[in-house]
This record gives C-alpha cells, sequence and structure tokens, in this order.
C-alpha cells in the first residue's frame, strides 16, 4: 500500500472518529519528568495519636501481637522477600496444595518452639482466652491456612476435649495437644451432612462385652467431610455420631479416635482421603474420614453431658434430646467468635493497602494538561473506600466487645452470645468479602498478584461465610430468636431485657421530618434511626409469622416463607449492635482529636448502612428527601474523613512487613534492578 | 472424675441450656435409609423444547462450538477425569503458574493442529467473526486462560496489525499469526498508566539517517506491565508508545517490535520480566518489557492513521491529536464485546452447577421427623438464584445483541457500539461475579474445591472487572456520551435518535398508581418503568452538571461530583437495553411453551431490577405500596420458575463434561472407591 492510501484510510477512519464521542483531552504533549512514587507520609498528615488509636483497636494484648508479628519476620519460614526497599513476608501461594501444607506445618512447629502457644489449653480464664485469641488473629494476617490449621487443633479439637469431656480426658489430651505431641482433628461434617448436623449418619453402637465403642460409616454420604488435618497430619480426631443404644438412637455424641500412630501410619479400620485442591486455604489438608467399625474404649466418649455404663446403659441428665444436641454445640461458639474477628483483620489488611495504594497512584488529569490527580482525591473512590474503611471501624469494636463478652461469659450471658456471635459472624463476614473485592478493584490489576494479597485474600477467606454456620441460615436463627423473645415477653406481658430490645419497652422514637447535617451526625439519632427499624422489622415479622400460623401453617413454614424480613430483621439488630458498640468506644474516650475523628467515623457507619438499606424508604421510616439528605452527608463525611485516611489504616497497626508491595514504593519495587 | 461427677456436670450444664434458644427440632431419632443421590432430571420436567432454547441462547454457530467441545474432550491435554461414573475435562488449579503455563500453550497447539483458528484473521465478514467469536466462548468455558492467550494473540496483537496496520503489515504478519508462526502480544500498559493511556511514558523518536525507530523506556513506570505472552510465549508485541517528532510529541502511536527469536531467545534490546502468580489466569503467562532504545525498520510503524515518511517527517489526516487517539482505540472495543460474551457463559457455568445441586441437595426439615428437603425448595434459595438466572438469561440475549451489531458495525453504529460496549462491559462482568459468589456460598463448602469449578470462576474471571477498562471508569463514559447527546439534542433542539434515546421524543409515561400483578408482568409496562428511569436521571444528571458548571466548575469536575447520578444512570441506560433485547427475542418467538417461559424469565429480570435498585423509590418513580407489590411478584415469579430451573440451565448447552463434579452424582464423585 502506497504512502497515499494509507493518507486516504487515515481519511475515511477521521471521518468515523469524529463521529465518536469525544475522549477526554489530558494529553500532556510535553511530558519532562518520570513518573515519580511518592510515600503518602510525604503529603499526608495524622491529626490524631495513631499509637493510641491502635490500642483502641486492637483492644488487647498489644505487645503480645508485637511480640508475634516479630517471631514471624525473624524466621525464614515465613517466606522473607525484598521489595523496593522493603521486607515482606507472607505465604508462596504459587505452590501446590502438598507444599503449602508442609509449610504450614512447619510454621507451626516454629511457633510452638517458640513458645506462642503456651497455656492455650492450660490456662483459663478471660486473661489468658485474650492472649490466645491475639495470637490467633496475628497468625491470621499473616496467613489464614495457618491460623485455621491452628484453629483446628486448639479450639476444635482442644476445646471440644476440655469441654464436651471431663477429668480423663483433660489430663490425658490437653497438655499433649498443647505440646503438639497429639495433633488433633474435628470430624463433625460429612458429605451428606454439614448446617444440619442432627442428621449425620455415622452411627456408634456400644459393646458391652469389651467395654468398646464401635464407630461406622454406613454408606458414602456418612463419610467424614472437610475434616482440617486428616488428609495429612492429625493424628486423633473428635468423631460426631449418632449414638444408638439397643436399638434407641441417643442422638449426636462425640469420641475421641485415633487416626494415625505416631509415624504418620493410618491406623486400621480407618480409611483416608483428601478433599483436594481448594481456592484458597491450602495449607490446611481437608480430609475425609470412613470408619470400618472401628472399636474404641468405652472412656473415649466425652461424657460432660451423658454417659453410658460399663454395661451400656445410657445416662444423661438432659431427658430431651433436643436440648442434648444443644448442649454439644454450645461451646463451639468460640468458633463464630474467632471468625468474626479474623474478618475484620482481614478487611484491615484490604484497605490498608488500597488506601495506601490510593495515596500514591495517580491516573487522569482533570485540567488539559494538568497533573495527574490521586486516586483517592476522586469523589467516586473516596465514596468507594471511606465508608468501607468507616464500617471496618466499626465493626472491630463490635468484634471486640463480642470477645470480651465471650471470654467473661457466664450461664447468663450464652443466649446473648449465640444470637450475636450469629448475627455477626455473618454480617462482619460479608463485609469482609465486600470489602476485598472492592479493595481488590480500587487498586486494578495490581489487586490480582497474589503477592499484593488483596485478591488473594478473597480465595483465603471465602469459606468464612458458609464454614461454622452458613450465613443465611445464622441470619435466620437471629431473626428466630429475636421472634421468640418478642412473642414470649408479649404472651408474660413482661418489658423486654437483653438482646438490646430494651428500648422496645419505650415508645417508638418520632424522627425529625427535617434532617440538618447535625441532626444526622448526632448519636441519639443515630440510635433512634436504628432501633426504629429494628422494632419495625421485628413487629412486622412476627405479625406476618402469626398471620400464616393463623392460617394453618406451621411455625417453621411461615419463617421460610417471611424469609427476606427475616434477613432485613437479622440484619438491623446486628448493625444496631454494631452501632452500640463504637459509640460506646466513642463515649469512654476524653475530647479531643481522636474523640473527634472517631465521631465522624461512627456518623459515616450509621449513615452509610442507612444509604445502603432500601428499607429505611420501603417502610417509610424516612423520606425521600431525608435519604437525599443522607447521601449528601455521607458525601460531605468521604471530603472530612479524606485527610484521615492515612492515619487511620495506620492505627490498624498491621506492620508494614505484612501488607503487599504496591502499599509502598511499588515504583521501585517493580525496578528492574530487583528482578 | 467419677460417673457421679460426670452427672453433676451434667445437670449444671443442662440448666443453661434450658435458658438457651430453642433449636429447630428435626432429628429423625430412627434413620433408616442412607442418603441417596437422586439425578434432578428423575424429579423434574422439561416444560418446553430445551434444544431450541439452547440454540436461542447460543444465537450462532451451535454445530461450530459442539465441535469444539468434542475435540477437547477428546484430548488428554485437557486433563480429563472420571468422577462418579461421569467424565469431566477441566484444568488442574493445583499447578503452579509455570506448569499451567505450558498446559495451556500446548492445548493452544492442539486446537491449531485440528484447524480450530482457520480464517480467524485471514477471513473477513460477519459469519467469519460470529464462527470465531463462538469458538472463543467455548475455549473461555473450558478455562479462562485459554481463551485469554488466544484473545490476545488474535484479538490484540492479530486485530491491531489488521486493524492499525496497512497492506505490508497484513502481508507479512496475518497468516503468520493464524498459523503460530509468529506469536504477538500487546504491550499497551505500562506500570504507570493502565486506564489512562494517553499518559504512557515509553517514547519513540525517529532516525532519518538510518530510516529507523528508535523505542525506550526512559523510566521504571515506563515499563509495560500485565502484558500476556511477554513473560515467556511471545516472539512479537505490538509496543504503544509516545511517538516524539524533531522535539513534537505527536501523541500515542502503535508501532511492532520482535521481542525473541524463533528459538525463545530475548532479542537484544530488549529485558523482559514476569509479573508473577495471580490469583487466577495463571495459564497467560503476563510479562513486562522494558526497551532499551531498540531499533525498529520505519515500517514497522502501524501507519494506517499516520505516517512518518523516510525523512522524518509527520504525515497524518487527521490533526487533532484526541482524534488520532480515538482512532488508535476504537477497533479496541471488539475487547470488550468478547469479555461482555465470556462473562455471561462464566455465569451460565456457575447457575448450572449451584442450580443442579440444589435440586439434589437436602437439609433439614420443615416437620418434626419428615423427610430433608431440596434446597431449591426453600424460598430463599430461590430468591437467591432464581433472579440471577432470570438476569443471565436476559444478559446473554444483551451480549448476543451486542456481537451482532458489533460484526455488522458500520461507520454509524461506531458510536452506539461504544457507549453499548462500555455499559454491557460493566454491568455483565460485576453480574457474573456476583452470581459467582452467591453461586459458591449457595453449594456450601463444595464451593470452596476448585475441581467445582464455581469457587475457582471467580478467580479465574475477576480481571474481568477492571482490564480493558475500569468498570467504574466505563460507567462514567457511558454517562458522559448520554450527556453529550442529550445536551447535543437540546442544543440544536432536534430530536433524540439513536442510543434508544427515542423514547425521550414523547412524553414521560405515566405509571399506574396500583399494580396488579398482569400490571407488573407486562411488557409496555416495565418499558414504561425503566425509560421513566433513565429519562429521570439524565434530565437530573444534565441539569446538576450545568448547575455547576454555571457556577463555574469545569465540565469534568461537574462529572466527577455527581459521580453517583452517573453511575445510577449509567447502570439505568445499561439495564434497559438488557431489556429491549430480551423482549425483541421474546417478540421473535411463536407462541407456546418456550414464548411462556421466556415471558416468565423476562418478566424477572425486570422486576428484580426494579426491587434491587432504589433508585425508583429515592427519585418516586414508583411508591411504597409499588415496590412492596414487586417484591411481593419476584417471590411469586421465584415460585413460577422454580419447576422450570432445570430446564433453564440444561439450555445453556455446555455439556455435562465442563460442570463439576457436585452437578452430578456427588456421592458416587466422593465414594471411596473413586479414590
Amino acid at each position: 500500500m502506497s504512502e497515499n492510501r494509507a493518507l486516504q484510510r487515515a481519511h475515511i477512519l477521521a471521518n468515523h472518529i469524529l463521529r465518536s464521542p469525544p475522549l477526554p483531552s489530558s494529553l500532556s504533549l510535553a511530558r519532562e519528568v518520570c513518573l515519580q512514587y511518592s510515600p503518602p507520609e510525604l503529603n499526608e498528615s495524622y491529626g490524631f495519636d495513631v499509637k493510641e488509636m491502635r490500642r483502641l483497636l486492637d483492644g488487647h494484648n498489644t505487645e503480645d501481637r508485637d511480640w508475634l508479628y516479630g517471631l514471624m519476620m525473624q524466621s525464614n519460614l515465613f517466606n522473607r522477600k525484598e521489595r523496593g526497599g522493603k521486607i515482606f513476608v507472607s505465604p508462596d501461594y504459587n505452590q501446590t496444595m502438598e507444599q503449602q501444607r508442609e509449610i504450614t506445618m512447619k510454621r507451626i512447629w516454629y511457633l510452638l518452639e517458640k513458645g506462642v502457644y503456651r497455656g492455650w489449653l492450660t490456662d483459663s480464664g478471660p486473661e489468658a482466652e485474650l492472649k490466645k485469641l491475639a495470637l490467633l488473629e496475628v497468625c491470621g494476617i499473616y496467613d489464614h491456612s495457618l491460623s485455621i490449621k491452628l484453629g483446628v487443633h486448639f479450639f476444635l479439637w482442644g476445646n471440644a476435649v476440655k469441654f464436651f469431656g471431663t477429668k480423663r480426658h483433660h489430663e490425658k489430651w490437653l497438655k499433649n495437644t498443647e505440646d503438639y505431641v497429639v495433633k488433633g482433628c474435628f470430624a463433625m461434617t460429612e458429605l451428606g451432612h454439614g448446617s444440619n448436623v442432627r442428621g449425620i449418619e455415622t452411627v456408634t453402637t456400644y459393646d458391652p462385652r469389651t467395654g468398646e465403642f464401635v464407630i461406622n460409616t454406613p454408606c458414602e454420604s456418612a463419610q467424614k467431610y472437610w475434616i482440617g488435618g486428616a488428609a495429612k497430619h492429625a493424628t486423633h480426631t473428635i468423631v460426631f455420631s449418632q449414638l444408638n443404644i439397643n436399638g434407641t438412637n441417643q442422638g449426636v455424641h462425640a469420641f475421641i479416635a485415633q487416626i494415625r500412630d505416631e509415624d504418620g501410619n493410618i491406623c486400621p479400620n480407618i480409611r483416608v482421603a483428601d478433599c483436594g485442591h481448594k481456592i484458597g486455604l491450602n495449607g490446611v489438608d481437608n480430609g475425609r474420614i470412613w470408619f470400618d467399625n472401628l472399636r474404641i474404649p468405652r472412656e473415649n466418649l466425652l461424657n460432660s453431658v451423658a454417659d453410658v455404663s460399663p454395661d451400656g446403659e445410657y445416662v444423661s441428665a438432659i431427658k430431651d434430646p433436643d436440648q442434648r444436641f444443644g448442649a454439644f454445640m454450645a461451646p463451639l461458639t468460640s468458633g463464630r467468635v474467632t471468625i468474626a474477628s479474623s474478618a475484620i483483620y482481614s478487611a484491615k489488611v484490604g484497605l490498608a493497602i488500597a488506601l495506601r495504594y490510593s495515596l500514591s497512584r495517580r491516573a487522569f488529569s482533570v485540567k488539559a494538561n494538568g497533573p495527574e490527580v490521586l486516586l483517592l482525591d476522586y469523589p467516586s473512590h473516596q465514596r468507594r473506600l471511606l465508608p468501607l474503611l468507616a464500617k471496618t471501624y466499626a465493626m472491630s469494636f463490635a468484634a471486640n466487645d463480642l470477645k470480651m463478652i465471650y471470654v467473661k461469659r457466664t450461664p447468663e450471658t450464652n443466649k446473648a452470645i449465640h444470637v450475636v456471635s450469629s448475627g455477626l459472624k455473618a454480617v462482619l463476614t460479608w463485609h469482609n468479602m465486600h470489602t476485598l473485592q472492592e479493595c481488590r478493584e480500587a487498586v486494578g490489576g495490581q489487586g490480582v498478584k497474589t503477592e499484593n494479597l488483596v485478591g488473594q485474600l478473597k480465595g483465603e477467606f471465602d469459606v468464612q461465610t458458609t464454614f461454622e454456620g452458613d450465613n443465611n441460615v445464622l441470619m435466620q436463627q437471629v431473626s428466630k430468636a429475636l421472634f421468640a423473645e418478642y412473642v414470649s415477653c408479649k404472651k408474660r406481658n413482661k418489658p423486654f431485657r437483653g438482646l438490646g430490645l430494651e428500648h422496645m419497652n419505650s415508645s417508638r422514637p418520632v424522627l425529625p421530618t427535617q434532617l440538618s447535617s447535625s441532626t444526622l451526625r448526632c448519636s441519639q439519632f443515630q440510635k433512634n434511626v436504628f432501633c426504629l427499624r429494628e422494632r419495625d422489622l421485628l413487629e412486622r415479622f412476627t405479625s406476618e409469622v402469626a398471620q400464616l400460623q393463623g392460617r394453618g401453617e406451621s411455625r417453621e413454614s411461615s419463617f421460610l416463607v417471611n424469609h427476606e424480613l427475616a434477613e432485613d430483621l437479622g440484619k438491623a439488630f446486628t448493625e444496631k449492635a454494631i452501632l452500640q458498640t463504637i459509640l460506646d468506644a466513642e463515649a469512654k474516650l476524653p475530647a479531643g482529636s481522636m474523640k473527634d475523628v472517631l465521631g465522624l467515623v461512627r456518623s459515616m457507619y450509621a449513615l452509610i448502612s442507612i444509604e445502603e438499606d432500601p428499607s429505611f424508604l420501603r417502610y417509610g421510616y424516612l423520606s425521600r428527601d431525608n435519604v437525599g439528605d443522607v447521601r449528601r452527608e455521607v458525601s460531605k463525611l468521604c471530603g472530612e474523613l479524606r485527610p484521615h485516611a492515612l492515619a487511620l489504616v495506620s492505627s490498624f497497626g498491621i506492620p508494614d512487613a505484612f501488607l503487599g508491595p504496591i502499599a509502598f514504593n511499588w515504583v521501585e519495587a517493580n525496578a528492574w534492578s530487583s528482578v
């Protein structure tokens, strides 16, 4: 083609383009200097004491956390590497499942040597429990596989022995577990039954001639499934099984069985298979177990709730099988507590990375030939990340509060812990997933590199939304519990007490029709609007269920039909509980910059929750003008929080080494010299 | 501890439990039979012709698709395995990045041998293009890495040569590309500039003494980044660079450079590094490239738009650099077309798996001792999945429609293609991510096993939301284009024509105040309510922007401040465009069961879009009673679509082998015999 024809083609193309929509005009035709990385710290200032804020957020055991961060940074086992002149530690996710499992186990041994788990099962009391929770959180910040593998061993196996077992079990297993002389797993879930634990099909009978229990997997759907530790490392397991005594099924009970000898060989009458490669948590060796009429000593029944006598008589103080089942499940609440808390730390990692990047990455310019604009100076980018930051703060207080109630639990607080931990587990893990997704998109392609963590964390934490109670099922349980409370108070004509429902004893709050900025930021207004929503949804839900029941439907069916109201109510309850915890934290602070900023954060949390929940308009708690005011106020708060963004993520207290390279000098980290 | 003390403890625990919230009472105390897998086909019937529906959904080249599915199933390269008596093909995601890259390249060679790419660059016309698109879609259903690696070679490198180049380039490269004699990549993005292509820092000058261009990477931020193929396999690349002629920057131009010789050795003056492990797409060897004053012949400038004469004079028919830049970008629309379409096929895979599983998995029972209930018989499970199914149908028609406009493109349709493809790329990829996440959670833990695909697809497709145009930026472009159209029509006092805005020439539709079921399902009502939303948001957006401009703000800043309205508008525009395509498809069908079911699907699409967008209440298009009616109708539609769920996912036409084992006999697939 001659030059002339090329020009002709150019003419034709030009004509097409003249009809195309204009593109933004921002080309700097004379670009002099290359792009330079400028650390956010250079341009941003700290408007409050970041160390104090970090102490407030972590809530407890700050020094213990830092000690453990240090231990991990000191060891090459934690995959230390230099990028852009900084040291980072994070797992190499380009390893196969098999490699990830082995390195995770080695990390566990290293931390054992360093004494990290000392007292995790043999010490008791709130202080010991909080320390353990703090250290587990730090492990989870390094790698979810590490904390989950530890969690299975200490919190599932170890706590099952502790809570379901009695002295004989404690003496035999607790210290040995703490020292990793035995490696425990927890065989509850089966291929055919996960959330519905009562439906499990494993069957245990008792043989009085030998004084043994006989555990059997009667069919393929009864194989134990997802059992962390079973595929490779565990020597012992808790087995959940139906207990059949003389032809009567006494329901689900827990037993101890050995599955491997000290050399790692599978024991007789045990078969084990792998669950295979997963989208995350590949450091955890999830496996499957079949029991072929495995015989275990009678003493291996965890007998705190019920026992079988040597001659085969079933004895339990709890006659009702429903209640007996409940007794087994109650101690498992700790799982929901740690999951909720670990979800928030994961969201913190994502936000710290995405916000730091948005304070050093520029794109496009607003004026022709003007300088490119920092991502976080775009109102749309602020709107994507800053509300998530505020939510993470509020939920961080909620997670701490839950831990405090949990470690100080008494029989009286059991119900509240069950309900609150269910709601928080669901809301906080969903929040984590949303936050990580938004952070991944907000950092663009860099978010899909595993070394930058933010995308990888999505796969690593994804299972949170369904394990230890499917989130949707948990939210329904919250609403059912509130329903039961409501019905019981009304029936007995007694005031509401507990679960934060006391506000229902007063008359409905009346909201102002005009919402000024100061009204919107007023904590009393925010509480009122959250209470109004919870109260109204609870009344609607109970009335809808009652109506259906009146027409002959079962209570269960009536719940099922009203699942949307149930979800709205579960959310309203949980969001109000969260608001209360950040209000409490704020109230305890002396006047000053930290309190002021936390006030902004709390208002953002309250208003974004209103902005995002269509219930407020749908049920008329707020008018169209009101929600317009809320949206404008959220924008204003974005602008006011923008200068504090760096300080707010720095206050998360996560050491630089535990964030990804794009959170720092990503130009140098990618320089040829570092290849 | 004696038995007595154990009993005492049991008493104490029992007292705690009596105060705990009741747990659902569903324990079957006498479980007789073990859980059996029952194929959905046994219990569900097909209410319409599934083959016909599949033909309608795929839209074109059904036989070609089946041919390619067959080719992949016949080769061991595609990781064929048996699970539960069925054959499956899907990549082994437990391989390292390096292994995944090699096997992906081998799959490409195999398909080359089989003639799959014949004519992909050398044939022209709508038919050839549609066939190519269909085959690429099938590759993407097997593995996103496979389609992306092909896409980079054929659609980015190949189409750049075809569209930006002239005869000399075509002759030299097109056939060789089709035959993989050369392996191409596409170096546009740099470390410092992704979405903002005009800001790239690579600089090319011309040396008239030798008749060569000299390409240089002046600083680290100018390194080419994310270049698929660059890390390992590509021999040639398109280089996007600023073109500096005698000290004047003529803006971004595209050149051809060789980066590896036939033996795979890196060429002189080229440095290459790896982008590293990613959360998905590890079969694609994304790399980075530095150019050290690389000299290329003058003829390697892709000169369809502009050229440099042998003595160094810059010639272009397009004087304005903005328009010249636009000329370079216009042919890249094909990327958005294929991404949008591939997103919908990914959503189909997720839904087919999750819905089939929900028709074979049971959990809990509604009555004490009653049978466990199929997941899809829970109203809440229907509500989670069936609206996503309806959206996927509607968007499938939209993707097909986009392909048709694209392959039949003319200068007159360029603008519409740009705007519609931007909106659809964003909305369809977000939909894919939401759908996969919901499907993952809906199948519980099984969703995190990579062999079950549904969770893995999230990582594999995640990058869709930000590559080839960040979704948020694209949505803003849609709104800006609508703004320009509005302003232009008003200024010239001419009626709206194109972009589906013709409805704005009539008066505002008036919606009935009472919405009966038949009104809600009426296509005219649905169109009216979507038009009303689009029109009102467009008017609001232009008026808000005008107000700010009136106060002296620049147009660009006025857009930025109104980003929320812009997003609402972009969504309204795109959802209306989608509704129109499913209405068109429905209208073409003869009366009968297929049309009836498609009508239900279309109503579900329309009503769930209303249910989910708070704009309808926020701006008062609908009243609170209205949205209550919409919610009830969505529930009713869930019940009416439930019997068609299996037929609707079977109509996706994805062979069983390309779904995960949990979509079929997951009990047998997990049996000991298959270990």
